[in-house]
């Protein structure tokens, strides 16, 4: 029995919640939303969990969670306040670097662009780019986030991609092509930077959030020559693949934030009432940082 | 100096003869048209580069070329019949091979689907993933050549994708989905058999000869959701890139012909003057083999 801290809000969880066909099931009319939380455990018969552990897992939207071990994503052991374990050591801090390590592969010198640069997830790709002696570009949709991309993510160039010339900026900004785009949105975005890729470049597939739906199929230009021509890897990534490479990941994580070379930023409400409006507020793109609901 | 004997027909050679961008620079008015050839040194001043040594290269349509060490593909010394080093020892093989098992990964038992099944390169794909334990399924565009992807390159199921439902079939074929595609024409084969993938499947792009024009740019469904959902790993190969691997592919590949674990089939013309035909020949889908003219 698992007593829930934290709980996560993530753009995932507006798609679990419709009837349109979808890769994960339909959360049913009367259950709990499907989330991610940090808990305490306060009732065990698992002899790998004590009463007292915190965890990270699939508890749910509620106060109290019946688990098994399936359930647990991670264990919240590090030296970082407890939420963290929801965020920069929760999934978005952990796909962004399990995602730019492994499908990026990035190189000192390499030129990484970053959809939804300030994001959850990019606002760690961008740090996590530049430890690695990345030319880190950022994209986001407003002029408030490209300070925050510049000012607070250290990223060396961050453009609102609603407003620049993308493919003219990228030619100035990367004069010899990207060397890794991460992208989180697909669309024009994905459209346009693929044909600004290097050969030998890796696109990191980590969202499509700038399509609204899936059906119809929405069209677009045909991609394949790129992946030929620019002989690039084309990589789709999600976390809940990499289960055995989380607590080392999480121990690079923790320390880099430790050292101040990694920063992360949550934006947590108290109390459960707050959780649907959170859904769309990061549709709107109104979050700054991860979106937590405090419920302790 | 380099006396050609074979001179190779590759479908990449109206591009290069066309003025339409491309990624390769046109083929100059009145200049020899490039290609490769199987030729024999007549004069040498390279230390490494003896007169009577075989050697595969860039030496273009005619009968003499003056050739550097850059110009040199590979050397024909292993014991296969000299024109096999333009076919099975050549780009086609080297790439079959090279694509296949380093872009592919394949498995034993993993479900591999072939489109130009029963090409230049394709041919080899399929006989190549069954020595290494694959189910393979090919494409290709007639009943003709459906009957030689069965009968002479011992794939284990073969359709005609003008005939069959491609959809339905694959659904049959692979009904956990297919774990590598192998695709040479992009198109429509490329959309339907994306969204049959298995989760982590591996698509190998070395081609997109469905495509006959780029210039405007053609469009299609939006695949980065497939690339996301399905994990994909999506890889460009352009042999050339692979220089230093080229040995030991073609080591492998002479040893399996010897064995006759990899047949190859060429469709040799006697005379330059039936080179030009002979592209277009490899457009109609025409060719049985290997399209190569001897000038000897």
């Amino acid at each position: 029995v698992v007593r829930n801290l934290y709980l996560s809000v993530d753009p995932a969880q507006r798609g679990w919640a419709s009837t349109e066909s979808n890769y994960s099931d339909t959360v049913p009319l009367g259950g709990p939303m499907r989330a991610l939380a940090v808990g305490i455990v306060v009732r065990s018969r698992d002899a790998t969990v004590e009463e007292g552990d915190f965890l990270y897992g699939w508890f749910g939207w509620q106060d109290y969670s019946l688990a098994d071990r399936s359930k647990i994503l991670t264990r919240a052991t590090l030296p970082l306040p407890l939420s963290a374990f929801a965020s920069v050591l929760g999934i978005n801090g952990l796909t962004a670097y399990l995602a730019l390590t492994g499908c990026g592969r990035p190189r000192p010198g390499d030129r990484l662009l970053v959809s939804t640069a300030a994001g959850s997830v990019g606002s760690f790709v961008g740090q996590i780019g530049q430890k690695l002696g990345c030319h880190t570009i950022g994209l986001t949709g407003s002029e408030d986030k490209v300070g925050r991309c510049l000012n607070r993510f250290g990223y060396h160039e961050a453009y609102n991609y609603k407003t620049v010339d993308l493919a003219a900026q990228l030619a100035q900004s990367a004069p010899e092509g990207l060397d890794i785009l991460y992208d989180n949105t697909g669309g024009a975005i994905l459209d346009t930077a693929l044909r600004q890729m290097r050969v030998g470049g890796r696109v990191v597939q980590c969202g499509t959030a700038a399509i609204a739906s899936w059906m119809p199929p929405p069209v677009g230009p045909r991609n394949e020559r790129e992946v030929l021509t620019r002989r690039l890897t084309w990589s789709g990534f999600v976390i809940f693949d990499h289960q055995a490479a989380l607590p080392a990941a999480m121990a690079t994580l923790s320390a880099w934030c430790q050292q101040g070379d990694l920063v992360y930023d949550e934006h947590v409400s108290d109390g459960i009432q707050h959780a649907p409006a959170a859904i769309a507020e990061l549709y709107a793109g109104d979050n700054q940082g991860k979106r937590l609901i405090y419920i302790g």
